[in-house]
């Protein structure tokens, strides 16, 4: 292997044009291709940058010649040598350096290479185990450095943005305390304090209030947090979300600022111009509609209630699902009539898996009459009502979910994606934002027998429901609020409880006894009596927002170093046994499975 | 409490000025003082720019007055009102708003406060202690959100320096793999796979190594780093540090590089323009002429040595020191022979404390003859000798250190750092860098019985040296340097080695054997068979940096939330104890203490 020895790279592999005819250069990079072709070595060199044509020619530098028979896939090197015009008929216009090449008169190896464990040349289907383990040689396709530049710019211009106006990054710890509320933490053992653990944060939500109190006023951080979920698709144990707060606002201060920093990453990263402000939807009316929380707005296809003309009808099943507190809703999937048995039938399964008794459609036909197994079930004048409520026309579809509200949100907010996808509604490059608003404060959690916080204990009920917070605490709304882009939620806040009256009575709404919340949260109930400002704040998923920036099908493309789903990194090998002295100075000791 | 309920503040409480007289206003912030006077309550009101006065005249609005009785110090308040000219001789010209003040016509008490813990408007000592726990109320403190303002604007303009020169800044991971080498790892058990743990990084290493190789060519990073050491003063065991890796790089390119970021921030930062290039030194010249590996060459006062001269003299302990593989040195402090006879003790008892075992000094008298308890030792020639070497003129005072080498060095820099101390010439506000280079690459660790890297395993020995690193290891050199601040050490990177045959030399030459090679570092082995390029970075602890920068005396004081020398969080307790569920989820047990 041959040094660089004071040899200095003048240029990039993506720079060189015609305009640099006659120059002597030094380029440094990787052998993407190398062809034999008339007695001459042509090498296709890539860098970060892009791909240069290097041409080891006898006639022009004979040792250079010989030493290039060497080179092989993915060696690192380093050339010397003049840009010239390729011959005609050799150049290449989809590249921007495909009318010159490099003639070598020096040639040094920096590193030869094993060969590539996948070809990086091709967008091919690689296993992403192997490019997980191989994750150096994933790096170097394009495709995968493209991700990571688009996440780069993305933190960037995300800085650019808040820090006109007005916000300090703060870096807050990553050791911090045990509060198990919401998922499972991380521990770490410390040593010099054995037998007591830090958390790893799962976002770092109280350190942000008291950033608050300590008259910060406007915070940011694009931050590392960390939970540790039983792994579904796309989740990783660790991930990084843009966290922010702002004393003295309302809902309205948050969101405003939020359009616009979204607006300027995309503008600035996508050239795209998002008109704002962004739709806004309230919880009750997403779930009506789109039996969602998260609703895909870039198609219509809206819910509509037929529950009181469900009531009167002969379907048995529409019939009891409608008086037994229950919902009938119908989706109006306009022109697929067209729909053959088979997608119907494969509907149905779709519906029957995720928890339906089974799918009811309706083909409309020409003349307005329907086709389908269930007409037979309903009256003219009741058919005319679901009809004109689902603004049913010749050549529509209309699917019907009956049961329990939660079972046919679920069921028909899948089935309506589908018929979406079927429908070719749902385009690459679209990219429709909105925000949900007036969640319920509070949930029943069936496993634990007790309410517990819809988004987190710190969120601020709304004034006016304040009353039922002891009445009927599941009425009470809260001021959080949620983004939603195709789909996906990106991001979620709220305005914050700031007194410490309010916070206790919550923590009661919440079964939390008097020990447990000063033990767990003791400081922050003892901040909240120094003159906490309002504040309310922010959290956005960074990895999902790079992710649908680029057009990505998983996270882990936007991530240098993910995890698998067992929370492995196939390439390091973590998590891995430790030694005994390890544990022993952490005064711990493994336990065999139960 | 009050709420905003729709009211916007309009400014801030460091904007108004004469320009706004007559100007309706909504200043929102905290109560710093409030003085009654004259039947009218003047407030200071303060928020995170500034401090505005805010008056409740009765005679402007009676209720708001009546309200404004009730304010107290840290209430936390919104007040509406017009800006007018503060009458004649009550103006303060200290304050930008010191000629104008706002007279209220609305009040609104957005919190109350409990007296604070400490007073927030002087800078007077308070105990540490009580500043952690009540970390929120210090920040308050202008003194304290200027540190975290000036480490927001170093860190931001690291960025712009870095974007700019074509790095991308990625994120590696925080849950690694353990590789215990050098530092203590902290680790994290994992769950999903019980019996094994991550570690938090000590550096992202080897992740930056790997992005070289993955042909991200220039990687930088604000990394969060981890290190579970004993602490001692002013460390944390979480720290931030710059880290940055480039390829198709030598030495003088990183370095280039980092005097170009470093004038960078001192000049958008402070209006300090630095000299470029800083001045290199090399490791052997700076133990000899200072004693240290990070020199503070504010001023000078270099090590003169004398061994020779003192193989002859008739001083027992000199010509010991000499004839057995010592050394004896001298530092001559200019013009200080008007020292105490108790400042020379005072000097000698810190010697002895740092190990020496005397502290011979020399007064240089006017007409040059020596006034010493050990002048009698001397020839005329010998003294002729040392004070030519020396430099000697009459007024200095010449200090003496004779031992073995590390002793000498250890006791004479910190007696160099004390005289140049009591002499006044270590100045605020001036800034000597250094770089330190040709590093030894290896020691010799007596309590483990092996060579250790000096830096770390990973770090390219000079290849005029390699021949030696099985024959005369200790003698070989690395391509490392250092980056010293004032004597602090700022910044330390290298050249790496970038191919397997050699990384593998070097294990062996470690005494790390194949199979604990292949387990801990097996993927970087690996990786260094795929065309890796040569490359090699640096890191710099940002803590530092900012309060040098900041001229603050502790880390503390520019991290939002430290920890304590017991590696404890103050206001949130952390770390603490965890519940039995969570330890039997991670399949763990405590020990008791041995």
């Amino acid at each position: 292997m041959e040094s660089l020895n004071g040899l200095k790279r003048t240029h990039d592999c993506g720079t060189l044009n015609e305009s640099y005819i006659g120059n002597d250069v030094v380029l440094m990079g990787w052998v993407l291709r190398r062809r034999d072709h008339g007695g001459v070595i042509f090498v296709d060199l890539r860098d970060r940058e892009g791909i240069t044509q290097v041409v080891f020619d006898p006639q022009i530098h004979e040792p250079s010649h010989e030493k290039a028979q060497r080179l092989r896939s993915e060696y690192c090197i380093a050339v010397k040598g003049r840009v010239r015009r390729r011959p005609e008929g050799m150049e290449n216009p989809k590249l921007k350096t495909g009318f010159i090449e490099v003639a070598v008169n020096e040639l040094r190896i920096l590193n030869t290479s094993k060969t590539p464990p996948f070809p990086l040349d091709e967008e091919g289907a690689v296993s992403e185990n192997l490019r997980l383990k191989y994750r150096y040689m994933d790096l170097r396709r394009p495709w995968m450095l493209e991700g990571l530049r688009l996440r780069h710019k993305v933190c960037q211009q995300m800085r650019s943005f808040l820090n006109n106006k007005g916000f300090i990054e703060v870096e807050t710890p990553i050791l911090t305390k045990s509060t198990p509320e919401g998922a499972r933490d991380y521990l770490v053992p410390s040593r010099v304090n054995p037998g007591n653990f830090y958390a790893l944060p799962q976002s770092p939500q109280l350190y942000k209030q008291i950033l608050m109190i300590g008259g910060i006023e406007r915070y940011y951080q694009i931050a590392r947090c960390f939970r540790d979920e039983d792994l579904r698709a796309d989740r990783q144990p660790e991930f990084t979300q843009l966290d922010l707060e702002m004393s003295f606002v309302e809902e309205e201060d948050v969101m405003g600022l939020m359009e616009g920093l979204i607006s300027h990453l995309f503008s600035d990263c996508l050239g795209l111009e998002l008109k704002t402000p962004f739709k806004r939807m309230t919880y009750d009316y997403a779930m009506d509609h789109y039996g969602t929380d998260r609703p895909d707005i870039r198609f219509n296809m809206e819910f509509v209630d037929i529950t009181d003309v469900a009531k009167g009808c002969g379907l048995k099943v529409f019939k009891q699902a409608a008086e037994s507190g229950g919902v009938v809703k119908v989706i109006n999937a306009k022109g697929m009539a067209g729909l053959s048995r088979k997608e119907l039938d494969d509907l149905t399964n779709f519906a029957i898996d995720l928890g339906a008794k089974g799918l009811a459609w309706v083909k409309i036909k020409d003349d307005g009459s329907w086709q389908s197994p269930i007409q037979k079930f309903f009256s003219d004048g009741e058919k005319a009502q679901i009809a004109e409520r689902a603004g049913a026309e010749p050549g529509d579809c209309l699917f019907f979910g009956a049961d329990q509200r939660d079972v046919v949100f679920k069921v028909l907010s899948e089935v309506r994606l589908r018929l979406g996808a079927m429908a070719g509604l749902i385009k690459d490059g679209q990219y429709s934002f909105v925000w949900i608003t007036d969640f319920p404060l509070l949930e029943y959690d069936e496993d634990e027998g007790r309410l517990t916080s819809m988004h987190h204990p710190f969120t601020s009920p709304k004034e006016e429901d304040l009353d039922l917070l002891e009445s009927d605490p599941l009425k009470v709304r809260s001021r959080a609020y949620d983004l939603v882009l195709n789909g996906v939620e990106i991001g979620g806040g709220s305005i914050r409880i700031h007194t410490k009256e309010l916070q206790e009575r919550l923590f009661k709404a919440l079964s939390i006894g008097e020990e447990e919340a000063r033990e767990k949260f003791g400081f922050l109930l003892e901040a909240l009596e120094y003159g906490a400002p309002p504040h309310g704040g922010i959290a956005f998923g960074l990895d999902r927002l790079v992710m649908l920036m680029g057009g990505r099908e998983s996270i882990r493309d936007v991530i240098a170093f993910p995890k698998t789903q067992k929370a492995q990194c196939l390439m390091t090998g973590a998590p891995s046994n430790v030694s005994m002295e390890q544990l022993a100075e952490l005064y711990l000791r493994i336990i065999k499975e139960a």
